[in-house]
């Protein structure tokens, strides 16, 4: 027979970690840390499987109640109490718990197995009736609402408890729950039972046991209701998973200043140094510190409050790290003076924190280098890159007064920008800026007296987040160290009114609109706007202003890097037009160029006269004419480029966008072109009219203008082939790869290649001089994916161009999307914005079609990907799994390719 | 050893017809035709394998020259004639003549063995001096140009031979060539010598047999030219094909008057008949007949003239069709008295003759149901659906005075237009006519004396030809049938004057821009423009204005039909959006629909407001007023539709373009809209600049739109299954099959499908009634094709939309295609326009994975087309092999479509 319930608590668990089908994810971490030897309030895990048999029989096993009592005696045997007995009860938590979490589930009950008579014994065992009295109108309100159903009618329908709490506190004259006394509440449970009793068509059952087995039931049947079902449907999530329902033993912060409950860290998680971190609030529940209600205290104050519970409770931070290998946020609640461990998870960090903790733990032994590149995220090495303030500058600020104040220093990094109050106008004001042009724009500053979940679009159009209440554990802390924002929390020294649109601080009042700066390193709060300067590693690197050896940033930075390259397979390129981003990108670890754009060195000055003057050419001959003038100007600058690169491949794309981009568009534009050309407006005009295309994304672009102008193409590998042989001569070494961008038909390659070898010996011969050079194409196209064998035959090397290859594949313009895609993702039609990481199943299966086919012609096809996805991690590392010889991304994303190679080659093992 | 040389001539041939891969297409025709007892001009023919020797070896094998020496003493003992001998000698012509023919390849040298001392013979034998320096002079010309290379040096430069014969034709003061005496001739070969004296390293051969050899290695290195090499990569001809050389005795038609030439057909080739029919030249070369310089004889006179000669042929024609199996196009030289056949071909024909030869040798017996159907190509049938001249007003016309002339029926159908007298005027009105409204459009006649390949793309432009000289086997003939055009050749009554820009008929000149109408089956030219009716099918099917008893042209077509029904597997259906067309599609043959596409059912007076009130209402509740209008409009349509279509399937799909294609453009339909909604037209505006889209094509449209605003599909769903079940209700058997557009996620569908599930129900429950229908999806998109698998769990059906599948895996816009298109096209980069016919080797390949993945998912998933290609024949027959259920095309491609579904099951036995 099936073991369908583990038990956990005492000193050991029948659980671990590793049972997360059968225990659900909560399960099985209360169960491995009640094997650590942690005090974690006893209880026991019904398994997923009594779920599946649940729906297949609309019965429990035979067995599953005789093992349900045989568990809770267990519980109480460890507690001392008993479940439902009035002298001495045992309460107990109800939480559902599957293998991923999911929206539409029944979530919790707390205080489980009251009644009118139980309460008395609470009482007696509290001497707290106003905490006795709290508990039981909470559970009542939970279980009428969860279990029972009674929920507002509709989206103008209030809640019909919370109605009742607020009419009740209007007729005390109160404003604060607290204000209320144990005979308020107990009033309450009344009403809320007479709520429920006129809505429901069950009723609250009196007996524990009735109202266990209720809200298991509860747990179950919410795994089948629509919205679940919707739910697990457009996210491919077996129906037969289940989910498991967790009973647990209550404990109690909250009963009397012996009680507390807090949060804490085995390291800092906002700078990733080595102490243990923390804060707790006396006479509390847990959702008071996170909530930002109360400023909780720090860690250290336990030890002058309580220091036995400190002591213990320090104990357990190091085994906790030692056996989980891994920085953990725990969460503990002391009642009566004994302490209990409710939780234990790897804890979140800004990504300053995760590539110092992943270094030093590898320093100290406690993991292996592989298991730092594994652990950190890779988008995370952009906040080692960002700004820092100048520190002069702000010294300047500081002597002039300007430091307003100071708060905790949750989100590090530094942000100037303007301060808005609300969410709404923080995310208005970020599309005002949005629109201006970029040297125009200014950052935003959210800042709130505290956040909730409905802050959190204000949060992300925020560059930095400033609240007066919270601590390091705030809503406000957690999440700009998720999204990797500057957050200064809990300073309790601003006064924000919300009313009259302003904040007050250090005897200043500063309204919406007004600048100031945060240093979310130091959590320093200063007035006006503050020049940034590079980070470290950049002053290190590329600007050399800084000594290696002074920035312990740069060198945690590169011994981490050196990990990534030692266990990559997948060479990292850049994507660059100049030598001075080239520059950068050798700095940064570029192994060559995977894309430039010819077309980027069209615009300014001189050159777009002669570039318009080419597309407005009645004919070849007045093409040449104009292409004539371009030669020099493109040889020099693949000189400049190929100097830089030397010794490495440089990826050369011939003419990519529509023509009539390079065309004036506005009438004085088009009045200046004539002029400078000898020609009428008006025909200007109708050249420009003529080019203008339905669906440019679609149209005379590409190869397609190299094969209807061939003339284009000479000239452009006439510039790349001279080049070559002038820095050849010159003593660098060169490796030209030819890029011809979207090919659809393999004859389109074929007739643009001719023309490259066509010129490329002439050169030669005329030179005395041969340099080996590769031509290519992008594959970008379905179609080039589909016959990528064809094109293999003449192609030496493709290069994936995602960012086309998904505006065909999925038929989406990346510029019109925004009327559906970001619908899409709220309303989980779709799971990722396609342009940000490669569309796996549609797009990916393309690519991997397009490399096994053209392996299959030519077994050492050169093979990379230049489109923007090259940069980001999960596109990476498919990359990897799919074959490709490189990824190329852009020159500041180059950090983080090379850690996802390494991931990725990790993956692997 | 193995056989390099194979013969032909007497009474026999060494290579047979299915030696094509040897002996090339023609040596293998040649072959045939000696062995079919006809008197051939005996010669030998060289093979591809000698080509594909000489290229590997750079030598020919060792017992070549032995062996051709051999087959020459062959050919001058039948012919009693000795090659290089001055008393009696033989003269031969050397042809290329690959599997298949190519651009750049060697083409032809006629009178091959003739030098100064040989002419003299040739003069005794034809006692024509004339003649013998005329084929002299031609040799050298012809050797000169194609052996020895002496061409114009650059574009610019003219032929220097052609240079030389104008010189001489001014110098003597004539005009044409047959003005130049013998003497004038004889001169002219001297100074053709010079010319290749002057421009040519080698020297013009003296000895025959150096000539022989000059040529026949000329034609292999032509195999290996830079411009054949270029097209065979191309086209993927393998270059070890190599080509086979003819060396065949020359006969002439232009010694005497015993001597003639001629073209001759066994059945009528513009309308089938079965008449012996064609056409000859007393002294004359075989081009003249061609050329249409002089106007040919009809055959009939050739049993007055050569009475003898005339019964041989005639002996001959219905032999070779015997043989054939199919109508025949036979080229004959008759010299001194004696015929020669010296080619038998399938003769073409136009769409009418090919359906009346089809069903009329199925009919004698002479081939099968099946050959008759595999032989006639779809697309011809277009030509029986033409309109025809009102008879009436055509006979008023003709009382009336206004026939002017008559001439050949070369071409049959009915034509009015502007007449126009060069290709490039022809082309260029009709530019200007296809710029118009298609109301106010004007067809285009071409009228030349006479055409030829120059004049192509004018022929291409108009939709009638006249011609004033030339017979039915003329250039303007030939073409004009090739082209389904309308034709009248050989008018001698036309006075035609470039120069004035005028025609002279009957005493009346014409213009440029002036209307004639030309009856292509009669040989009628009419002045003014003449009003059209329905071709016979039309008035017999859908108009029933004639009983299908007085049509034969009815009756044949509606055999073939039949034929073509029996052997199909694909059902044909249509698209069709009003009942009006669902009737026509019904009359063609039409079984269900394929394709309702519901926004052309949203213009139009009323419905456009509402449409563009649901457009731009600012919220869902301001969307399902205007929905609420729309509904009852939309349920009357599909009911009716539904009525037509009774027992037959009905695919409707739910709103597919952006919704911008329905808001006013112009300022005066903005304002008045802003009228009629009572808004400001600024407001009006705004919206439609923020409905603007980079690239509409792949913007926010298709199901993008009902998933982003849901009530739009609900209201659609509704308008279907409510018109369902009020049909259902009147009797009618109603098949409604619901199609989402644009789908590539299967989410996407997933939620439409639950949409229209939920009103479906509700109706049902509603009305008490339930009617079966299916929910399926366009596949149109490359991702959709990819996960047709898990499309499949949702979708009942597929059906490809090939004009998008085309336009996002090829990455073309249709729109915008023309700026490379035609190019391509042009320089053989593409070898079809991917919008008219499936691109089998991209598109083709989405599809085949298409059906593949969605029957692995569900094995009975039906699969249509409904994109432009479901009528193109080439494509139908690619949608049988792949296995799809049916294809849907408008309702006038339907015979079409039956057609070629039949050839499709054809190639299956």
């Amino acid at each position: 027979m099936p073991k369908y319930i583990y038990n956990f608590g005492g000193d050991a668990a029948e659980g671990r970690e590793d049972m997360r089908n059968s225990l659900g994810g909560k399960g099985a971490g209360l169960a491995e840390m009640t094997n650590l030897g942690m005090p974690v309030p006893p209880g026991f895990t019904i398994t997923t499987e009594v779920c599946t048999y649940y729906m297949e029989n609309e019965s429990y096993p035979d067995s599953l109640e005789d093992d349900a009592r045989q568990s809770l005696e267990y519980v109480e045997g460890i507690m001392g109490a008993r479940f439902g007995a009035p002298d001495n009860p045992l309460l107990v938590s109800v939480r559902s718990g599957a293998r991923v979490s999911m929206p539409g589930m029944m979530d919790t009950v707390l205080n489980l197995g009251i009644n009118d008579t139980i309460i008395e014994g609470l009482i007696k065992r509290t001497n707290n009736p106003r905490f006795a009295y709290d508990s039981y109108r909470r559970f009542v309100q939970m279980y009428g609402d969860v279990v029972l159903g009674v929920k507002p009618k509709d989206k103008k329908d209030k809640d019909p408890f919370e109605t009742a709490l607020e009419e009740l506190k209007e007729q005390r004259g109160v404003k604060k729950d607290l204000e209320l006394t144990a005979e308020d509440l107990k009033g309450l449970v009344a009403t809320f039972k007479a709520i429920i009793a006129e809505r429901s068509p069950v009723p609250l059952p009196e007996d524990p046991w009735e109202q266990l087995w209720g809200a298991i039931g509860a747990v179950f049947q919410s795994w089948s209701t629509e919205r679940a079902i919707a739910y697990r449907r457009l996210n491919n999530i077996p129906e037969d998973w289940g989910t498991a329902v967790n009973v647990q033993s209550m404990v109690y912060g909250n009963i009397n200043d012996d009680c507390a409950t807090g949060v804490a860290f085995t390291r800092d998680p906002a700078t990733g140094e080595k102490v243990f971190y923390g804060e707790y609030l006396t006479n509390a529940q847990g959702e008071d510190v996170v909530a930002g209600i109360r400023t909780p205290l720090q860690i250290s104050e336990l030890k002058v409050e309580m220091p036995d519970i400190y002591d213990e409770l320090e104990g357990y931070y190091q085994r906790l790290e030692n056996h989980f290998h891994d920085m953990q946020d725990m969460e503990f609640t002391i009642q009566d003076k004994k302490l209990w461990m409710l939780q234990t998870r790897s804890g979140k960090r800004t990504g300053l924190a995760a590539v110092r903790i992943g270094v030093e733990m590898v320093d100290e032994g406690l993991i292996t280098p592989h298991d730092a590149l594994k652990r950190i995220e890779p988008e995370q090495l952009n906040q080692l890159l960002r700004p820092v303030f100048d520190g002069k500058e702000k010294k300047k600020a500081i002597e002039e007064g300007k430091l307003l104040a100071k708060g905790l220093n949750a989100g590090p990094g530094a942000a100037s920008g303007m301060i808005y109050f609300n969410a709404e106008s923080a995310v208005e004001a970020k599309k005002i800026e949005d629109d201006k042009d970029e040297k125009d724009q200014s950052e935003i500053i959210l800042v709130r007296i505290e956040t909730s979940p409905d802050d959190i679009k204000g949060m992300d159009a925020s560059s930095g987040i400033l609240t007066a209440r919270g601590g390091m554990t705030s809503h406000a802390a957690l999440v700009a160290r998720q999204m990797g924002k500057v957050c200064v929390a809990g300073c309790g020294e601003l006064n924000i009114d919300y009313q009259a649109g302003e904040m007050r601080v250090a005897g200043k009042v500063f309204k919406e609109g007004d600048f100031i700066s945060l240093d979310g390193s130091k959590g320093e709060i200063i007035e006006g706007s503050l020049k940034t300067i590079p980070s470290e590693i950049i002053q290190v690197l590329i600007e050399h202003t800084l000594d290696p050896k002074d920035s312990p940033i740069y060198n945690i930075y590169s011994e981490l890097m050196g990990w990534a390259d030692e266990e990559r397979r997948l060479k990292i390129r850049t994507n660059a037009d100049q030598p001075d981003q080239c520059r950068v990108a050798r700095a940064f670890g570029a192994e060559g160029i995977g894309l430039t754009r010819t077309e980027h060195m069209f615009f300014g000055g001189n050159r777009i006269m002669a570039v318009r003057e080419m597309i407005l050419a009645d004919n070849e001959e007045g093409r040449r004419k104009a292409l004539d003038k371009l030669l020099p100007m493109q040889r020099e600058d693949f000189l400049g480029i190929f100097r830089v690169m030397n010794g490495l491949p440089v990826t050369i794309r011939t003419l990519d966008p529509p023509l009539h981009e390079f065309l004036p568009h506005t009438d004085a534009e088009i009045e200046e072109l004539a002029g400078d050309m000898g020609i009428a407006p008006s025909e200007v005009k109708t050249k420009v009219e003529a080019l203008r295309e339905m669906n440019p994304m679609l149209g005379h672009r590409g190869c397609r203008l190299g094969n209807v102008y061939p003339e284009i193409t000479e000239m452009q590998a006439r510039a790349i082939i001279e080049a070559a042989v002038m820095a050849t001569k010159e003593g660098v070494k060169v490796e030209p790869e030819i890029m011809i961008p979207l090919v659809g038909f393999p004859n389109e390659l074929k007739v643009q290649e001719q023309i490259v070898r066509k010129v490329a010996n002439e050169i030669f011969e005329a030179e005395g001089i041969k340099v080996d050079y590769l031509v290519g194409t992008m594959i970008e196209l379905p179609r080039a994916a589909i016959v990528a064998d064809q094109i293999a035959e003449v192609a030496e090397f493709f290069s994936f161009g995602t960012n086309d290859l998904t505006q065909t594949a999925l038929g989406i313009s990346r510029d019109d999307s925004r009327g559906f895609i970001p619908y899409y993702l709220d309303h989980k039609i779709i799971t990722d914005e396609p342009f940000q990481t490669i569309d796996q199943g549609g797009v990916g299966k393309l690519m991997e079609w397009g490399v096994e086919k053209g392996r299959t012609t030519r077994s050492n096809l050169k093979i990379g990907i230049c489109g923007e996805h090259g940069g980001e991690p999960r596109s990476v590392v498919f990359c990897h799994r799919i074959g490709l010889d490189y990824v190329s991304c852009s020159p500041y994303r180059i950090p983080i390719a090379r850690l996802a190679a390494a991931q990725a080659a990790l993956q692997d093992k």
